[in-house]
């Protein structure tokens, strides 16, 4: 198996927390790491140390790291740095993997396709759900056609941060600036990665248009007045809604609804939700309701209202990456699972190409983020989703078949697809 | 106590289900009734019989009810039917309360609103969960601060009736023709109604805007095919979305998420949620999360990620109404509780005027569904709430003090409003 050279650029909370993930990944090797600030760098050498891993080089310059014979890099810094660095890091010849962060201008996707186009090198987006258990699983169950037709999904980043947000805390403020300028959806890619997945986005469907609305901000500015009294903290002037309310039609006529809410006190919550014409997931029941499964003998009229729990369902539908990752006991170790097996995605394609979540799909789920900042502006008017793939999305083929593909089954999913799927 | 004499017109299923909950009421008094189908005002003087009420006319022309002597008519007609009737109720000196039926176009909310000025009678919407269990434990916790500020909210009526919807049921068609003419949030009133009175909406509060998005149309024609093959119903072409996502934009800043989905399979939800800078409600879990509860010891640290199971807070904080219903031990008797006590509210009304819902309400909940045809209709664009206090929202007084009322703490929830409520 072909050794894989990585460099890590942006070694805050989330570039260590991906590193107990890559090295339960054999044949990789970590040879540069890079953060502007010089404690993260130290720190970091010390982890790769721990993992048997010795970076070739460790700056806070990340075009050194760029100089380097790597084959790919793994961008982990600020949110609104990513863009630049994975063109640059393209043009000097590596795959891109890039941490959240959504785009706040249009020509930073356009950047990032023409660049990948330009070069023949890929920048997918490894901060998404898409392959979490629950999300596999019902993607496996919506491959079997037992949803039915899809028409409806929602998701959610709905996380408690104010704590971190104010305070700035180990992220070096990362949200806390997008939070005091920025009023959108700052964090799409979580639950619209397997949502577009599961819709075909950018494969037979594409996003057309967004829309926005954010509630009032008065939750972080509440936690500091009374956590932090007497500080700036206690009277900064916070523009992101406690709730951001994003609806995003699709050319094929589904709606999904993404909601952002990280500064009000709440349980952690991805809000998943995927409707279909013979069934439904529900993420806060943890549970699947399939027409199928009432009764249609009249001994349990009130069937209709009855979930049943996930875990039954799982039994029989866990995606089989899922039931090998459990059986390889790995899921002991403590570390992120859906950051495992995207990061395995990631690997497996810098060895043959032809990722699982393109640049096309980075591009899309990136630019939701600009697109409701501006539909808010303009009181939640609706702005047109920009076709990054210039029409190809309507023959676009389905995925290289891969242990780690999320949309092979295609031809499957939307119907009279064998013409476009006549190439596969 | 005074007698308070009434007539239904509507005698459909809504006007069947009402009976047992108006029997509960004493002094009252059903002095006529009224439907276009001579079999169903048939059944209903029987069972007016059997609750011992003899009305005194029993017709298929409306017109004959609003010439008695009555206080007061409930319509519970056809959706479209509402407003007309409601009209010519109020200028026959009668107060009206209103079953379900958004409204078709922004003359229709004026109409109503102006009648009721002009006449002095109210038009009360009785479709609503304002006085739900869960509702009001809610509503009595937001009163009493718990939440802190309310920055957001949701609700829905997600209920599966592809049958009813299809085959026109007992409900002759009611639904039929509605879902397959218009594209819009068709059901509004029944969440919106305790979403507004807790926000104060006419009171300090209003929504200034409508965004709306439908998803496409498979549910019911996916039924029919399956359970109806070779019918025309099979081929009919529905135009209302599966799953129509409106939000609501409040003057004061919060934000309001409707869902309406009656066509596709799936438990019945209201999808309540509650959101304020200290805590959060969620019918899905039917729990909350409130802030204070978390231990700030170290002793848990994933305590922000618990909920308490409703009936925790129910202990504590059930509405004096629901209390006092339950120890009247007449929820045993099989009647919607929530029809009982807005009914109670009405019938109080009707004796001293003031109603906890008020024609005010009533237009702004029924112009959700036009607007947000509307806003379908132009791919989601923003459109504007009428005012239809014409400015007296900012300081129109708290109701009557009164058992029912829901808005009578108006001063307490939204904050520096000694001012406003000076008349009070």
């Amino acid at each position: 198996m072909k050794q894989v050279k990585i460099g890590i650029i942006g070694l805050g909370a989330r570039g260590v927390v991906l590193l107990p993930s890559i090295a339960l990944i054999s044949g990789v090797e970590i040879a540069a790491v890079c953060d502007a600030y010089p404690e993260r760098v130290e720190r970091y050498l010390e982890l790769c140390k721990k993992h048997g891993y010795t970076p070739a080089i460790a700056t806070g310059d990340y075009k050194k790291v760029l100089e380097q014979d790597l084959d790919a890099v793994i961008v982990s810094t600020t949110w609104t740095t990513h863009v630049q660095i994975a063109v640059d890091a393209m043009r000097a010849g590596k795959h891109v993997g890039l941490e959240v962060g959504g785009a706040t201008c249009e020509q930073d996707c356009w950047r990032l396709v023409e660049t990948s186009q330009e070069t023949g090198k890929f920048c997918m987006m490894l901060e998404n759900c898409c392959y979490g258990d629950s999300e596999l699983t019902v993607f496996n169950m919506v491959q079997q056609g037992l949803f039915g037709e899809i028409v409806h999904a929602t998701g959610g980043y709905e996380h408690d941060l104010r704590e971190q947000i104010v305070t700035g805390g180990e992220r070096k403020h990362g949200r806390m600036v997008n939070f005091l300028h920025r009023n959108g959806e700052l964090y799409p890619t979580h639950q619209l990665g397997p949502i577009a997945k599961l819709m075909g986005i950018n494969r037979g469907n594409r996003i057309v248009s967004v829309i926005s609305a954010a509630s009032k901000a008065r939750g972080l500015h509440d936690w500091a007045r009374r956590n932090r009294p007497g500080t700036d903290l206690a009277e900064a002037d916070w523009k992101e809604g406690d709730v951001v309310t994003t609806i995003l039609i699709c050319a094929n006529g589904e709606t999904i609804v993404l909601t952002h809410g990280c500064s009000l006190p709440r349980p952690y919550s991805r809000d998943g939700r995927v409707q279909g014409t013979l069934g439904m997931w529900m993420e806060d029941k943890d549970a699947i309701y399939l027409e199928e499964n009432v009764p249609q003998d009249g001994s349990n009229p009130d069937g209709e209202h009855e979930w049943t729990p996930m875990a039954e369902y799982k039994k029989q539908y866990r995606h089989p990456l899922w039931k090998e990752y459990e059986a390889k006991g790995i899921e002991k170790r403590g570390h992120n699972d859906m950051d495992y097996l995207v990061l395995c995605a990631f690997i497996e394609s810098v060895r043959e190409g032809n990722p699982p979540i393109d640049v096309y799909d980075t591009a899309v789920w990136m630019a939701v983020t600009y697109l409701s900042e501006q539909s808010i502006a303009m009181g939640g008017a609706p702005v047109p989703m920009p076709d990054f793939t210039c029409g190809a999305w309507i023959n676009r083929e389905a995925e290289r078949p891969s242990k780690y593909a999320l949309s092979s089954v295609y031809g499957e999913l939307f119907g009279d697809t064998e013409e476009k799927n006549e190439n596969y």
